[in-house]
């Protein structure tokens, strides 16, 4: 009915001569024991690749698609069938989507509903036969104006129990199409201004949305790992979920802490005045980093971009992070990026996605040789050595207080530091980037 | 031996014609069954207006102080008399200070302990006389190059140690001084790059050493609150105390949460991408209101600009937030603010508090209005009215679920929000500021 | 056929106990010599207020409007019906539009352009008997696909030739309904990556676009003033007009600057990294300032959020520029400014605009007052005087140069400066802000 | 007497096994027919590397260097010493001082020239032996106190006069050394706050002073380039030489553009909101590319980080721009970058400069690679082909106007845009960047 290219696109694949196939992504390569697939489980966002139009704040919608000569639940199928289609061609193993990116919302949440679950039965069906599965879904509590005040933050009593039986019907669509993981993002769990705003309730409920979400999860015995993604600002003024620290002192607050982890987004990072491997670490050093966001940001521009990842840079510090972590468990990378509005052509949508897979096989390659080598790693232990002995162990230890801190520094001579090397460690970095693609394939 | 106008300064105080004197702020005005001095509890910050010189990155000292002619002990000498003769012409209730702020350090840390020791008799001396109390004191562990790589968070553990015996040395002296709160800022408590960077390491240390301290106030019977003062970066690339909800996921994971307050500062908040409304309401409703430094930055230029506080929206909503927190307890508002290098003159040092006094003076009549008006509250009374019946009840007391409110929501109609009327509400915002104090002079 | 509010808006004009209602501004009420409509001369953004819809990049319209009803042409006639009551009851002198804010684009440039007649039929006639007269039009160059790549600065030629049609019809236009300047915002006229640009050829292109423009308005014979207005970035990466400065390099370079001014706009300035004051400043020296957008940003977001202005130092500082210029000749205050997203019900226009023009009414009292008492220039005639006399005034007249300056300066003793006295300043602003109204209503 | 190294450092020169050792730079590989030395043009900056003592605005110093044992003039002699040194060691042609980074200021303007002379006579005298020359020297108008309220911007005459005696120092010392170029840098050049400001008259006194410059220079037959470096902000909140653009507007209006080209810094870019890539472009068409301060940003940050160059994208890019400009005439690329505080080893300012020179070795052979094959050009020949026929042509050649346009307007069926096709080409540029040095090795 619909085809993905209809015959204009010269997608060849791997191994072809034309510069935007694959030239470093192998699915089946191996690195550290793994293949690549599995390492980094790319994702293709159903919202951006399949049913944004280019619309921008200035500007009217500029995509050219083949399934736009469909309208309402034929055009909703049209997509499900070229998305398909895309995720074979691109050969990615996972996607993700909120519900009304897949189907019209209806009239009534009644007829949302079933909209929705005669679109998940066709998804259901072309799962059986496709390698592509679900990192997550979600629901989107932002778009439609009942959430202009807020879905679980809302004013509005009668809207939170509307985005709770969204979320029950995300929920459920989850554990029957088995996606690995669940997805909360608050575009609107925020504020415009705090002159009318209860910070305090607004919180309050959203502890209480999430709970009775994994109430619902357990009754039902769905199992996917529920993710929080931050943002900072963009629509509201402020977002709860600011960053990671801040969505962790709130789940911490609200004894959440032990069922969610972070989705962590590069863009949203940048936002919020963070590096995107920051917000990794942070996340993976609290146990918390479930899934992560590929895609990048402008840091010359304040609002979310949401770039095709390209920045090798930024590919390898993630993959380093990814590694330490052991790998993203059930999470994956999932490109919540979007073609530029010019970039209105079909074939873009293939080559912006064959440009992130190959960053990140870069990034990969590039993060395992730094990593064997024990290039940072090294750097790191020599650098906190006086940690593991002495005073320093002690402190460690806990059998050091701040009299006997006192008196050992009494007793000390100059003290010598170390320099941190940071344009070494940058120069080195810099040729690990440039050698080790050369020496892999040698 | 010093006096710290020399004669040269016109200050006639409250009712003068000279434009900078007090026009608004009256020590024993009473607003809401407390004076001013009460509600607000200024200080003045030592390292700004007695230590610092006008110095910034391009540029070298321009500061003329009458205290200048002196060097070493001497010049601390005669910074805290001229201190002293400073609080008492101002008027202000609070001072606050860093260990080195009023004492030179020495060649080892025995000598900069005697030094500080004898600084700090005469400060005592000076205090049974004064009206003037000290707010807060800490140690500062990021001017001297032993901290370049951090102090509770560095990798040396012989800088740990000094840390530690710095302070130690601040809780004595807090616990000698009456000091009302011991502040904790971590200049250097961060990253520079995390390619050398332990960041577990580093943050586990930060806990210890929070640990250590309230152990020994407790040893000691100190009882001052302690406060940690977030800033997201300058001078490190990153700090680890980013904000007040990254702090406060801090202090929870180490259980510490139960011993700290914030004190928060206007410009960090900026510089964080916050307003200073939201640092202190979200600090408000976690009950970790502890203390403000106030000042204010330039939201058009990237780093702390530490300007007097002058914005008269800034200080009444801050003056909102305040109140409704029935006050700072033992915390207070302290000046964390400098004169432009451009504004050199001793004068400048009077005229600028003056201003920033004024300024939460204004502010101060103006959200005391604002909250017996119940302006906003009865606007957030209104509009969250949907919480405190029905459905919004159920929700609120713990008696919905995602299956109950789906039952709801497929029972409603269209949905109904009203408007936030952020618009008017500013409106109303102005005509409190303009209108306030000509109703209460009449 | 439609009314603007159909019973239910409550707005009772000047006097009334509504607080949204006019405290402060009043139209015939003189400064300086003129009334403020004079001074100010008020417009009303015909795009914002009657065409906006409350969409954003996460979210669906939210705006109730009473002519939603309608749709097609008969929508367009609804609003200028709408329109014309909305300017009356709010006495405001001026409107603005772009083309397609008024009529719907046809499927031809062709029907486009019949469509626009026949609104603009109905605007004349309209505008025969209503006080409310035409500030500015522009042609909308950069919301249809058509415009992907710019309008002038477009790679394509056949789409330079469709955006001379559309300035040539808004120049038709213009002389048509007497508006009094013609401006050009080139929300596409920039780039999205330097890879594809050439930047060259579309700056020659837009500096030819400009020259046919003033050919053609020459030709009608057209004598409103050409304006541009300045936007760094947003719609896309980067902006050719990017601010005062920018622009006026470009109208150096390509002999255009004695036929164009500024129209400026507050949140162009603030996402240019100036304060609204200095465009404004900027502007006027090089006798450049032709008009306002006025409206306010939120420097902590990164776009250009187009707030109602109610900061009055803002509104204060551009009146003092405004008054300094003489007025705004052919311009006016024209409110770029939508009303938030979720201030979505009609009465928020009517109070949104009110807050506005009060807000500059205000503004204008207490910009008078400072100049009527010379506290700024006398400030800064003091504090330039050494240009006056000796050496200063050779520098001045030309008759120094750097051998007889630096045989001055070899004879100089100690140079001794003066303070700057920035935190002084801005105490008094405070109370000029405070104090103006009530002296005025005494 | 001083020695950069002391034996302690193992710079080991090109070819070493030490990784920070050159890879990719040689003085004598041929790129396009030029050396990449006499592409590059590498400059080291006299103020970072010799001078700084790591002072932040929150730290003492922290560098440790051989020469530090010496004070005052012996200080300056050492310093000499080791530059010549580290030239040596370096490889580098180049070397750039501020007046004051050579020699002490003395107590009278008579003795900081007689202190100026004898470190000049030493840097002639080591210059005659050494193969490093001086790309360009400068005055510094903005460390001194007296230039608190700028330089040829104050607003004391005397000041004025004084800044002149140094820049005349400056142009017969640029004269006697042979400096291919004089630059000037007005970091006090602008204002704290407009309150106090004559903006006019401090422009139109700038413009006076430089034509003072140019004057004496011609009088004394020094050749050099004149070069003027923007920077938007810091030190002062705003600085009048903002960016290449508002330069270029204060050029012209003061009938200097034939004079001065520009010297572009990369992190004054990102400060100023643009890209470095765009700064240079936009000079370069304007036939205005002077010379490159080379050293990157922090974007996440909000001041002059200054470090040292090592993204490869920037260094490529950038390396584009100034193979198409046919080289940087008699500029070069100045390293006006700074070893971070916490890299205080002396051998850190070798490894930084380096990687620096690395950096962009590799960007000139990828930059090289990308021209060669045509990769943007030919993308930019055909994206705008329709400018060279037609009635594009027609436009470029200033045969068409508003009417005849309007006529092929309506004339034309639905217009057809082509994709920009961003995506592709970072793709592009990612493989060029990792390709491009295997092909040149193999």
């Amino acid at each position: 009915m619909t085809h993905f290219n209809e015959g204009t696109i010269q997608f060849e694949g791997a191994g072809s001569k034309n510069p935007l196939a694959f030239k470093y992504y192998q699915a089946d390569e191996k690195i550290n024991g793994k293949t690549m697939a599995e390492w980094m489980r790319f994702s293709v966002a159903y919202w951006h690749t399949f049913t944004a139009d280019g619309t921008d704040p200035f500007g009217a919608p500029t995509m050219v698609r083949s399934w736009d000569r469909f309208s309402g639940m034929d055009l909703a199928k049209a997509r499900v069938e070229a998305a398909f289609e895309f995720f074979e061609k691109l050969g990615v193993p996972y996607f993700c989507f909120h519900d009304v990116d897949v189907a019209p919302e209806g009239s009534t949440l009644k007829e949302s509903f079933k909209n929705f679950d005669e679109i998940t039965d066709m998804i259901e069906s072309y799962m059986k036969t496709s390698d592509t599965k679900l990192l997550w879904n979600t629901a989107n509590l932002f778009t439609h104006p009942r959430y202009v005040h807020g879905g679980a933050t809302t004013n509005n009593a009668d809207v939170f129990a509307y985005a709770a039986a969204q979320v029950k019907k995300g929920l459920d669509t989850a554990k029957r199409l088995g996606a690995e993981n669940y997805v909360f993002w608050g575009g609107r769990e925020g504020y415009e201004t705090l002159l009318n705003t209860d910070m305090k309730l607004e919180m309050d409920n959203m502890a209480r949305f999430f709970h009775m979400a994994l109430d619902y999860a357990k009754e039902i015995g769905y199992s996917g790992q529920f993710l929080i993604e931050p943002k900072p600002k963009e629509p509201t003024k402020h977002q709860y979920d600011f960053d990671v620290a801040t969505s962790l002192s709130f789940l911490q607050k609200y004894d959440l802490a032990d069922h969610f982890k972070f989705n962590i987004e590069a863009n949203h990072a940048t936002l919020a005045g963070h590096t995107f491997e920051h917000e990794l670490r942070l996340a993976r050093i609290n146990g918390m980093l479930g899934s992560v966001d590929a895609n990048q940001g402008d840091t010359l521009l304040g609002w979310d971009t949401d770039e095709f990842p390209t920045d090798l840079y930024a590919a390898t510090l993630a993959m380093v992070e990814i590694f330490q972590n052991g790998g993203l468990g059930s999470g994956g990378l999932n490109f919540d990026a979007k073609v530029r509005r010019a970039s209105f052509a079909q074939e873009d949508l293939l080559e912006a996605h064959i440009a992130g897979m190959d960053s990140f096989a870069i990034g990969a390659k590039v993060a395992a040789k730094l990593i064997e080598d024990r290039v940072f790693d090294g750097v790191i232990e020599n650098r906190y050595k006086s940690f593991t002995e002495g005073v320093g162990l002690d402190i460690v230890n806990g059998k050091a207080d701040l009299k006997s801190l006192e008196q050992y520094a009494l007793s000390l001579d100059e003290i010598r530091n170390e320099s941190g090397r940071q344009e070494r460690l940058k120069g080195i970095l810099n040729q690990y980037l440039l050698e080790t693609l050369s020496q892999v394939r040698v």
